[in-house]
């Protein structure tokens, strides 16, 4: 446990540092651009590539990051794409931080609704703007990409209910800080930051003393006193349920980064522990303790009864969202119930602001190690994938997730899609090491492409196994260009597109037979083909028609292996979905044909 | 003249009726829903069409959508694209305006670079949200597309800058009003209007009453003493200019539908005429006292001559930004000018608030008459396409532009991209009737694609010719789907994609030889039948390597003819432009890498 808190120390002593030195002097011998400043300050947190797009307020920024050593350019098809493919590489990335870059009003404001996405899912992402000189700020005249109306604020207007922070960088004097500050938020509050960058401050210089302290990546500390308060409280919880504890990991385990605390919790203590959607692969599903996905009502009864039984749930990173929780349909009284969250604890009614779980977890486990014995005999369901027999050769959702079980390895990253990729993957348990990377909460369709070229990006450089996409035909067609620069960079990903002919999502919400919820039909397997930058990179294109198909393909030994970018076309019914999402969609559809009496 | 103001006075009338029904009471004896009420509003201002996608808070509004007998529901691939396409077709047909439906957060962000585009170039477009229901509104629950805080109004913040008005409709008692107020204001001030739907909003039920008084189209009427003292003091200028007059018609001839009144200002006062980047095809080329196009500094030295040295020049909707000006290069002092605006007027210094063109330009007309024998006698350079001889076999623009002149035939709708596009169809003159179509302020590269797919709908019901569409094979990477829906709907526009292998409006303005500009080169001839909703529509495929090839290909009959959706490769140079980017690019480089001296 030493180690965390001198992590944790050291990085209250690099703030401090940076603190003197922004009150101190101004000038040191060195001197540095801010641009490469900029860059300077982005590699030293690990960043390795940064997304976007070119535009003319942008071009000289670009020059500085194509000749930097350690950070790639990746040039992306659209600014909405590039946005996810930021948000995918800093999910998979983990205490680093996704980079977009775009110009002025056209290119940022095309990327908006990712950084929305970014906030609400809290993702840590810097969204640098290039836009005019500072002194056009000043007297600004009716340029291209403007309003025609000189209101050069706009577009930060616009950005402003999406992120934790904005910096404009509109005077070299307070640009070193306002960069380090920009970049510490955003990973340290796992959220969308936004800056401006004037193409006349690219160039303008500083002094490169600020660079020699790192920037710190943890949060304040916990105030000792109230810690000491809340530990106890929770030990005299647990003690009263004399030991039968759930523990449901959620969302905030992965983006705020305490997957190890709370594995070395669970490992310590033995409660038993279940996950979200949005928690899944939060905890090694291969970890004997696991129990599946619990999501309210919709959770399978086997689980459902262990979960809403126990005397006592600790939550760790609670989301309460419509999707996680089977529509708000819980059964666990608030008396019953302690949540841990990145900056505040909550033990039944009482709220602890400022007690982060980073730094509590770690004492926590510590006290609660004493309920071993009792903890770690409560059963657990063993959660596994049952391939139920069918008489249909159609590849149905019942059979086609099940049959996938087999096909996962040790250390993949499996991106799924809003609809019904992202409810058929609850029901498989993932091998270990495995990473799920979804978009439950936000669910803008088409986010999973641009998301899996950023997550490649950052597996390959993680060394980690597969990545693996599952997309449907309609939300393919939101952002399939992105299939081009994931060619171009020499990514290897699996990417099965089911095809059942149109916004299946929707047809279970609404409109079941109606026109707008049906697509044109592609040449899907032609498409890897028609977007291969002259036809130089190796592609793999497959049609799956039915079980026998897919059978033979997922049993290949060739067709496991990732050597190069494939796409697999799975054909399915338009109206089939797992059972899971017809059941939430029911609730969702009813709710929004409720007809309040409010007028 | 006795038309107009009838007209003008008709609509006068209808408000005052509409106002007088608001105040009265609400319980007529039909009924409507809200939905039906709004989308029977859109079918009285001649809609036809509607862009959008569905997701799950606007599939009740689609039911109705798809069962109304006179309006489409037109399913985009992306919510960008859908923006795009609503702009064009709303520039295309002119007195009405474009629509848009989306859903509450993915759907509306992704669309607002679309809708900030249309504010900035003065398109009306309505953006209609489906959002949760009013209850919500009021209980604000996690529910997925919201932040995970329950902030539900920090998207209509965020859509507020690139607005003149937002309606919420969260009461049916004031529905019937606000849906009247929106499309008024969006069509008479063409710019956007956003309005929030609710699910629950939809199916409520108000009177049919007001559906009786049409909405008026036009802007209210002049102060009559303030305007005839306005047309008395430019009838004094141009006496004293002699008669020596250039008129100058620019975007919002077009933007404000003034077109014909301005034909026949020209047509009775016999005033030599020029037009902006942005007002080609305001004026009909084939006019015989039309001299082409002026751009300041970028201008033709025989035309910057013709126009700078008139004693006075009447400029009609003048929009005076940096690519629209030759980078506000224009030789022209305020005394010698006189500014006709949608609702202003401006003789030298003086400003008349107020005073529009619209009523303004047919008194004027009559005014001026007067000076016709000495106006028609003033000379007006041709405005020609001289082909020019080139040892080269590759396809260069300064060679193209020119070639295509004959290519073009009367009423045929041009859409051309931001790029080279843009600047190369500025040297060629139009046939009769021709409009042109582009986004010279806005600029966002992929916008041409999405706005030929409306322009082409509205083309097509307007009974106009061949939709012609002309982009870089960059711009095309960014909305390359929405050559699905072109297909599915029918539509036949031939595009021509100029291949110059990456950003050549970038590679002008910075980083000639950077890899930043380079894109992948993807099969071009492929993509319609990728896109083709399988198989069921007839293509046309052609790629054209050099001047041969692209010669044969315009002489060509049967490819002159617009039977099927065509796309043709044109593979030109990656450093070669038109002269007037060129010259635009140099200066707009220089003005980035300025390094202001601020700090």
């Amino acid at each position: 446990m030493a180690d965390i808190s001198t992590t944790t120390l050291k990085a209250e002593v690099d703030r401090l540092h940076l603190e003197i030195q922004a009150l101190q002097s101004k000038t040191g011998s060195e001197r540095i651009t801010v641009g490469k400043y900029l860059l300077e300050r982005l590699a030293q947190m690990g960043v390795t590539h940064i997304f976007g797009l070119p535009g003319d307020f942008n071009l000289t920024f670009l020059d500085l990051i194509e000749d930097h050593p350690k950070i790639q350019w990746v040039g992306n098809c659209n600014e909405l794409n590039s946005s996810y493919a930021a948000d995918g590489y800093a999910r998979v990335k983990s205490n680093s931080l996704g980079v977009i870059l775009t110009t002025f009003g056209v290119g940022e404001l095309s990327a908006i609704n990712g950084i929305a996405g970014a906030f609400s899912e809290m993702v840590p992402v810097l969204h640098i703007v290039g836009v005019p000189t500072t002194k056009e700020h000043k007297t600004r005249p009716l340029l291209h990409h403007t309003l025609g109306d000189g209101r050069y604020n706009a577009y930060r207007e616009a950005s402003a209910p999406f992120v934790i922070l904005e910096e404009n960088l509109m005077n070299r004097n307070t640009a070193a800080t306002q960069i380090d500050n920009a970049i510490s938020e955003c990973i340290t509050k796992a959220r969308p930051v936004y800056m401006t960058l004037p193409t006349d401050m690219v160039y303008q210089e500083i002094s490169t003393e600020r660079l020699k302290t790192p920037l710190s990546h943890s949060l304040p500390l916990n105030d000792p006193q109230m810690e000491e308060y809340v530990i106890d409280s929770i030990f005299e919880r647990v003690q009263e349920a004399e030991g039968d504890v759930v523990v449901l990991a959620d969302a905030c385990v992965i983006r705020h980064g305490v997957r190890k605390e709370v594995a070395e919790f669970l490992r310590e203590t033995g409660f038993p522990v279940y996950a979200t959607p949005m928690g899944k692969t939060a905890i090694d599903e291969s970890w004997h303790r696991y129990g599946g996905i619990y999501v309210g009502s919709l959770t399978h009864p086997s689980i459902k009864d262990k979960v809403e039984n126990a005397k006592l749930m600790i939550s760790i990173g609670l989301l309460s969202t419509d999707f996680n929780t089977g529509n708000f349909s819980y059964n666990i009284p608030t008396r019953r119930l302690i949540e841990l969250h990145s900056s505040w604890t909550k033990i039944q009614y009482g709220l602890y602001e400022g007690i982060g779980m980073k730094q509590l977890l770690p004492k926590l486990t510590e006290r609660l190690q004493h309920f071993y014995p009792v903890a770690h005999k409560i059963p657990v369901p063993k959660f596994q994938a049952l391939v139920p027999q069918e008489q249909t050769h159609m590849i149905s959702h019942a059979w086609f997730w099940p049959r996938l079980a087999s096909f996962f390895q040790p250390g993949d990253v499996i991106v799924t899609e809003t609809g019904t990729s992202n409810f058929g993957i609850l029901d498989i348990p993932l091998p270990t090491g495995c990473r799920l990377i979804s978009q439950v909460l936000w669910g803008s369709i088409g986010w999973s492409v641009g998301s899996a070229l950023g997550a490649a990006l950052a597996a390959r450089e993680r060394g980690m196994n597969r990545v693996i996409l599952f997309v449907g035909d309609g939300s393919l067609q939101l952002t399939v260009q992105e299939l081009s620069p994931m060619i171009k960079n020499g990514l290897r990903p699996i990417i099965f597109v089911l095809n059942n002919k149109g916004y299946t999502i929707e047809r279970c919400i609404h409109g079941k037979n109606r026109k707008y919820n049906d697509i044109s039909n592609w040449d899907w397997p032609a498409l890897l083909d028609v977007f291969n930058d002259s036809g130089k990179f190796e592609t793999g294109s497959h049609v799956a028609r039915n079980k026998d198909d897919i059978s033979m393909l997922l049993d290949d030994k060739s067709f496991n292996h990732a050597d190069k970018i494939k796409i697999v076309e799975v054909q399915m019914g338009a109206f089939d979905a797992p059972k899971s999402l017809e059941r939430q969609a029911a609730m969702t559809g009813a709710s929004h044909r409720a007809v309040a009496a409010v007028n």
